[in-house]
């Protein structure tokens, strides 16, 4: 399947790490779109490059700038999902969880939303009516306010059906700054739920599969959850982050990268949903790589670990909430997986896509 | 050229308006991109009927929110012009100008942007440079911060090679919050600078048209000239706006209808540059309607209204600043050109697109 559809990103095998395609290559690639090690590259070679200045320089799911002497983060996130509709979601639902959850990650209050829409011609009323109406449930559920938009629209054959940009704003506390760079050895990680089911029910769609249980996205804003860990472990929270595209695997490679710390994963403690785990069987997926859309990784001090844990499993959205393992000081800027029979395995960023358009 | 590219969005012909296509049409056109009639029905019947909060519903170039207990402005700007570079800008310079300028139009001074890519497969990374080396010259010469950004990847056949959402926000003072409502019959109407200029040379590349003449686009950041008129005339300034898609012809019909007032302009005041007019008469386009990214329609108290000229005239931007016409009392929500020989017309909003993808 990813050889159809992206020649240049070969697919990922457990524990191989096929390299980047030569630097030669002088054309955008669809891995370039992955949330992996080539995403890193076009970020590096082509933005950074040129763009300098510090706060885009830390690289964060959102950005944190002053405005009128308070702190505000800042975060903006481009919608391109295929399907438009899958189990559990939409694109306009997507759209408003996608930016909230970012925002909310930097330890935030999300509270205003920009939408920009392309369309493109053709597209039906009833698909934009749907989503228009997913994201208006979203964004009220979550507290949140959409307050200014855009919609331009492109001839037939420039655009796929549908593309929503969302930029979102929110206040934030002097005492609550959970940052990538604050994981220190001994630290709990925790993931707030199963793993792997906004990819694989994206790729169901797509791919026309069927299952014996139908797989759910878990699109969903993760606000209540960091609210609740901000009232009760506060500071101990030393770092939030979404798992999307490239999953808790990237998500955690770029943790101890900007920590400069190692993490050490239990194999048997991850939660992967037995549908999902035999999706992946049959698509020779890892689940570590696949993008979910409503599950927060936290770390979180020592001494409060448990703490959150249990705060996170009283609540609905983090009712299986797990720890998965710990920051260690060893193997700086590597994610080790400790498998059943005593061994290990690297868990490395992957160099292009898994899945395409997931998000 | 209209009929090509956009069979439901009739061409404009001088004081005749087509109706909109019938409500029984069930798809998204192009017209619905326009910034005209279709747009504002897609806004009304798609999107505010779901949405509904006051700052949405105000319809501003930004929204104004409350953060940290001083007001804001944010606006969003999708970027999906065709082609991607042309005389006096790219989309790069294009979506930092246009977003900084939506702010600066709510009186905001414009701080931070945000930037979301949609790469098509493909693109090669000599334009993808040139586009960024533009966008960073622009944010800079026009004291912004670009500080939290997003790139995804589709597939070669699923975008037209790149778009570019930006999202800027920018700090409000309590003194100087002009807007459309607060157009006053008296008032001067003052253009800062030639008109049609941005549309007519994107048109030109696009269609392969040669002038005598190369005609550059106008695009440019707005900022110093909002900061000169809030030095020098402050609150005297009603209503300022960036007269984009759909032209001046539209955002002056926008302002009448909202503040209920009348706008009479003087044929003979409105500065078109020869080769425009000269490109307009070719393609049978009213300058009226062509698109700007650099100029911006003051409409300014009368007893300022000379001062506020003076100002923007001592400018390089505004240097052929002009007055157009008055605000009036009289038929309101309607905008009308005194034409050379004593007689009027009627300027209304067009139906559709006049050109698809300047922006």
């Amino acid at each position: 399947m990813a050889s159809d559809s992206q020649p240049d990103a070969p697919a990922m095998t457990e524990g191989i790490v096929c390299p980047t395609p030569a630097p030669t290559d002088d054309r955008v690639q669809l891995g370039h779109g992955s949330g992996g090690k080539m995403s890193a590259a076009l970020l590096r070679d082509r933005f950074l490059s040129r763009f300098t200045n510090d706060e885009l320089a830390r690289l964060g799911d959102a950005a944190v700038v002053e405005l009128n002497d308070g702190d505000v983060a800042i975060s903006t996130d481009t919608f391109v999902v295929s399907p438009l509709e899958f189990p559990g979601g939409d694109i306009g639902s997507l759209a408003i969880h996608g930016t909230i959850n970012d925002v909310a990650m930097m330890g935030a209050e999300p509270q205003y939303l920009s939408v920009g829409f392309i369309l493109e011609e053709g597209l039906s009323f009833d698909v934009l009516d749907r989503v228009v109406a997913s994201m208006d449930t979203a964004a009220s559920a979550a507290g949140v306010t959409l307050v200014t938009g855009d919609t331009k629209v492109v001839e037939r054959g420039k655009a796929d059906r549908m593309f929503i940009n969302t930029t979102g704003v929110g206040r934030l506390e002097d005492t609550f700054r959970p940052s990538p760079e604050h994981a220190k050895p001994g630290d709990h990680v925790i993931v707030s739920g199963p793993i792997g089911r906004h990819g694989i029910a994206v790729m169901a769609v797509r791919e026309g599969l069927e299952f014996e249980v139908e797989i759910e996205s878990d699109s969903a804003a993760l606000t209540p959850l960091v609210r609740a860990l901000r009232e009760t472990v506060g500071s101990a929270v030393h770092v939030m982050r979404d798992p999307t595209r490239g999953g808790v695997a990237s998500a955690l490679n770029e943790i101890s990268s900007a920590a400069g710390v190692g993490i050490e994963l239990e194999d048997h403690a991850i939660p992967v949903p037995e549908p999902v785990a035999a999706a992946c069987e049959m698509l020779g997926l890892d689940p570590l790589y696949v993008a979910n859309e409503g599950i927060m990784v936290a770390i979180v001090a020592e001494e409060d670990g448990d703490r959150a844990l249990t705060t996170l499993k009283s609540h609905p959205l983090g009712e299986n909430a797990v720890r998965i393992g710990n920051v260690v000081a060893e193997h700086p800027g590597m994610v080790v997986l400790r498998t059943g029979v005593g061994g290990t395995r690297v868990v490395d960023m992957l160099p292009g896509d898994q899945l395409p358009r997931i998000c």
